[in-house]
């Protein structure tokens, strides 16, 4: 019976490593290769994805697992057979042909998706979105039907294993409640302070790279850091990569881009050596992992005394200085607030309201509740209703993701997710460090890492989001811990 | 019938792209990959190549291979599924634990290899490299079993198949009594003549970058070029990289190493598109591939006429002046004939003695004729035979090459291989192209890199080598050619 553990094992460890192969590859697309070699790389990315799914509906495996579940386990060897058996079970949950019928309805909506944004005509796009839809929904039944939950939970798990509604929902209806006055008190402060003053460039790419650089090493991260058209945290085990942007004329997308790809890195750094290449041993879902990205992008990046570090240095960086490069004018422009239409550029107060409008509108389309053709108007009055504005068009409206044409449904609530996880685990660090603001003051991050690394990077996937959370913090995700860290922050 | 051929291509197609993925993994190793992350790659290489060899012991393939030689193929698809059937057969003529144990072996004496090179001590190399033999005379048996000849066939025919002992042995050996002859006439004339100057260093990287680039770029390679430890010709098809190394003192060398790997690359970028991702398509064995390198590095490269353009825009390039940057020198420096013990460091004239002196010793040990307790002795008397020079220690003697501790045994050939089928193919071209000197004197490759896409490239795996060369040339493999040129070359 542990003879059967054993080849699970052994089956997932090489599973694992062409996992790695893949992330190296997917790497490569987007730092490395010409252009003109795309089409080669779909071949490759999709034989080896083919691989991947394969090796778990090895007809070994049901036998295996069966005879594992009675060998003698300790609690890493267990928490690691449940993880294969939900990754088997949800593999074998799916017909072949919805596999690929489904791959292939994202592909072809999203080109359409291109040109129907580009036209702001929402009629172009509702055909072929609607046969994501229904592939979607064909998805959600089928993992619905083997784990036993809802439909919308049933797709949401699949980037958030063990996060269900019943959890979050309540959390995002309070956070939902509490915006509107939250707001308005936050617009009326603003209006009493100056605005912040402007940073001219250029700014040198090379001075940008040297400036990234050391932020990455004093965050501990030694591994590679390149350029791509959208920063991102790949690469495999034993070998995490960053990668950021570099604008002439903005310098900020490069800084903030860096801080959440090193928080991204870090966490992969940290998972448990001794699982790394076992299914236990893999990052939580990825609410978790946005938890460690915005700790340092938005916990870290934006802590007064970080930027009251961080202002000098930039001065000193570019060779410039003035009112504009001073702590003070550094922490207004980071504490901006705005109502605004799109949101990957919505702040950190107004964020988690584009999150929630997009996860009640899809619950309410997977579950029945909501018709495609009526998303544009129900989109427009949730954001007058959250935000208090209306979208000029639907380019700017329902249409501005790309995640709902290229069958990212159940995705949006782990930004949100992140976004309060990492509040409260800084909450529980800071009790746990209390020398942490000063630290974070002299950009010492060891304590805060060495925390993170104790209480989430070393157990992988051993616990649920949920569990994790109480283990570090002692509590459930609780709203009130990011209210209050809101309310600190811009009030 | 005809389904059972379109299910191999199929089948083929996802390997083709599983050793695309393999290729750029490879190619990141030896560019990219920070070292630490070796033991992780390593994992991701051997699963890899797991999978692409497991493609081939897939249970359907034989019965498949069977209908599909009564369906009605046209010559391509013909050649095509020859060729499947000889990899399917060759895969699984060798035992699993025989290829785990071979790959084990060869790993292991690699190892020690290193020590016992550094220690000039043979006797600690003997006892593990006696592993390697033994092991590569169990897969000799196993090929020579299922192909139906010799075990040095057999061996050598994994890396140029279709080449025989019988066909380029009387070659070689016609080559090896020309030799000491026709050494010492180069020798006389070279006495008469002055050492070439020096070339006074440094050399800034970035002009030699830009150099490497132009020159690329003549010959029509637009893929990726990176630095490397080793230069290498990587990545996959549709994607073609190469790689030179640079050193500040010695600008040969990236020059030198560019030119030959862009001759790799052109072989690669010119096979033929509509079957890029069979067996039938890929490029031919390990000799035809160097004779693509060396018609650029030997046959274009030291061709007076190209040194002649190349001189001025060297001086210029480096902004220097004199008798050592003039065309002249650079020729001398090129024509020098010396006799070494290194073959990695020999010039054109000596190189094939190196090679036929290892082919004679491990064909012997192959077939027993040799105990490999005697190989260094064997090694010094053949140094004697071929080049009168006699190495002081066997590092620079039988140790000196990683190829027999790594288990490429039958490799060798090729090199020499690849030399007179350039001359010979170089001979052809110029006979169907008056102007070709013309126009390498002012480097237009266009003429040149046509007639060997048309002659060679185009042509994939559809012929032998030995097909390959009497259509291109009019002539099976003759030394005659290769003689001549090094008689009109050096004389």
């Amino acid at each position: 019976m542990i003879d059967a553990y054993r080849a699970l094992e052994a089956h997932f460890a090489r599973r694992s490593a062409l996992q790695g192969a893949l992330g190296i590859l997917n790497w490569d697309s987007r730092t490395m290769m010409p252009p003109a070699a795309s089409p080669a790389r779909a071949e490759q990315l999709a034989a080896l994805e083919g691989v991947i799914h394969a090796a778990l509906l090895d007809e070994k495996l049901p036998d295996w697992l069966a005879a594992a579940e009675n060998a003698d386990l300790d609690g890493w060897q267990r928490a690691n057979l449940a993880e294969m058996r939900r990754e088997v079970l949800l593999a074998r949950a799916v017909p072949a042909d919805l596999v690929e019928a489904n791959a292939r309805a994202a592909s072809h909506c999203e080109m359409i998706w291109r040109t129907a944004k580009a036209e702001k005509d929402f009629s172009l796009l509702l055909p072929s979105l609607r046969v994501v839809l229904d592939r979607q929904r064909e998805l959600a039944a089928s993992y619905a039907g083997v784990l036993g939950c809802g439909l919308y939970d049933a797709l949401h798990g699949q980037y958030e294993p063990g996060s269900k509604v019943a959890d979050f929902g309540p959390v995002f209806d309070d956070y939902a409640a509490f915006l509107p006055g939250f707001l308005a008190r936050v617009e009326e402060r603003q209006a009493a302070e100056p605005a912040p003053e402007p940073y001219e460039g250029p700014f040198p790419i090379e001075t940008q790279r040297r400036l990234v650089t050391e932020l990455a090493e004093r965050l501990g991260f030694t591994g590679r850091i390149d350029q791509s058209l959208h920063a991102f945290c790949g690469g495999a085990t034993g070998d995490v990569r960053i990668t950021t942007r570099f604008d002439e004329d903005n310098f900020f997308k490069a800084l903030k881009s860096s801080l959440h790809e090193a928080g991204h890195a870090l966490y992969e750094m940290g998972r448990p050596t001794a699982w790394a290449s076992q299914p236990v041993g893999q990052a939580g879902g990825l609410g978790v992992h946005e938890s460690q990205s915005l700790s340092f992008d938005m916990q870290v990046g934006r802590h007064p005394a970080f930027l009251a570090w961080l202002a000098p240095l930039l001065a000193r960086s570019f060779g410039r200085e003035g009112e504009a490069w001073s702590a003070d004018n550094l922490r207004r422009r980071f504490r901006r607030v705005e109502r605004s239409f799109i949101r990957v550029d919505a702040d950190e107060v107004t964020y988690p309201a584009h999150v929630i409008l997009r996860w009640r509108l899809e619950q309410a389309m997977i579950e029945g509740g909501l018709d495609l053709a009526d998303l544009p108007e129900a989109w427009n009055q949730r954001m007058r209703d959250l935000l208090g504005v209306t979208p000029p068009d639907d380019a700017l409206g329902c249409m501005q993701d790309v995640h709902w044409p290229c069958g990212l449904w159940g995705y949006f609530p782990t930004y949100t997710l992140g976004a309060m996880m990492a509040a409260q685990l800084f909450d529980a660090a800071r009790k746990a460090l209390p020398d942490l603001d000063a630290q974070i003051g002299r950009a010492e991050f060891g304590p805060l890492i060495g925390w993170l690394g104790e209480n989430v990077h070393r157990w992988g996937r051993r616990y649920s989001p949920g569990e994790l959370l109480l283990n570090a913090t002692g509590k459930r995700l609780d709203a009130g811990i990011f209210k209050a860290h809101l309310e600190a922050r811009y009030l």
